[in-house]
């Protein structure tokens, strides 16, 4: 037992040590061994936890998006219809930009390396056809509730997530050009009023 | 003249040579020596056109993204509401899709570098910013056309932008999810119907 907890702490100070790396060379100048140095664990522990880098990098992304998804399912469970979940949603923002600062440029730097390899695509990029699948869902619901226009779910789904997409892309590039989390909730606002159902329509 | 003339040619040889290396290769694996061989120029002849890899690719940036603004103009020129000219806008998608086949991933690579050094970000990304201008200026002739509802130019803007920018990257890294072209098209028509003046509002 105390053995396991020692390897899942161990594990835990090299994800945390590698966030840092990677934030500050990047992917691909970010070596194991600084990250081994900086967790204070020897090569041979770090390969005991993980194959390599990419093993690492893909844990921690993987731990990224599940806690987005977890954000995700609590909007959606505390409000009823379609524009309320909406609304939460995008006013998650600011904490998931919060969270994601200083990351967010490895995941640029490994999304390049994903347009070249099929390995890493497939890991990375693969996951990302759920949201749209998500968001096809709730628009459905929303339309089934009355709240949305008859819109073609799978359409809003897509102006949904690419929306999110170009936020998340500028939030990346540009971090002083714009409040994102407030660009982002008056965005889905916006979008939301084109997309609800107006009062005298059937 | 003709010495004049020749070094246009030798330009257009290394930048084309360039095109195919970093789509090939990514930018940062692109060598100068292959670029010179695929150009059939020497180094001192590349070097005689080009300080280095950075300005040659910032040169083709450049180009790249003069094109886009040739054909956003030539679309505004040709029909007069702000739906008819965002519409045409959309339409170029396809064409837009179609001639940045292959340099987007590597468009990708070097907006990695801009999100670290601040002079290769002064030079690819400060000029989107100009995207957000140019949308402002068309929102504020389609609210004062009366062809739009009074939305917050600034904000319908950076929507349209935003909308584009994660079209883009879905785009580059998902080619084979969707038709993006005809997905561009349809999602600017769905935010237009959003933010389009209904027949009854005054």
């Amino acid at each position: 037992m105390v053995q396991q907890r020692r390897g899942e702490e161990t594990r835990s100070r090299i994800l945390e040590a590698a966030v840092e790396c990677f934030a500050q060379h990047g992917y691909d100048r970010a070596g194991v061994a600084e990250i081994c140095h900086r967790a204070g664990v020897t090569k041979g522990g770090f390969y005991h936890h993980f194959p390599g880098k990419q093993a690492l990098f893909l844990e921690l992304m993987g731990r990224w998006l599940a806690r987005l998804d977890a954000q995700l399912a609590s909007a959606q469970a505390e409000v009823d219809t379609f524009p309320d979940k909406l609304v939460r949603m995008a006013g998650m923002a600011s904490q998931v930009f919060r969270e994601a600062s200083g990351q967010l440029p490895m995941f640029l730097e490994f999304w390049t390396r994903a347009a070249r390899e099929p390995e890493v695509w497939q890991a990375t990029i693969a996951p990302y056809r759920r949201y749209r699948a998500f968001f096809r869902g709730m628009v459905e619901a929303g339309v089934a509730e009355g709240t949305l226009r008859s819109v073609d779910p799978d359409l809003a789904a897509q102006v949904i997530v690419s929306l999110a997409v170009g936020l998340v892309l500028q939030g990346v590039l540009d971090p002083d050009g714009a409040d994102w989390g407030q660009v982002t909730r008056e965005s889905i606002q916006m979008l939301l009023e084109g997309l609800r159902k107006c009062a005298d329509e059937t």
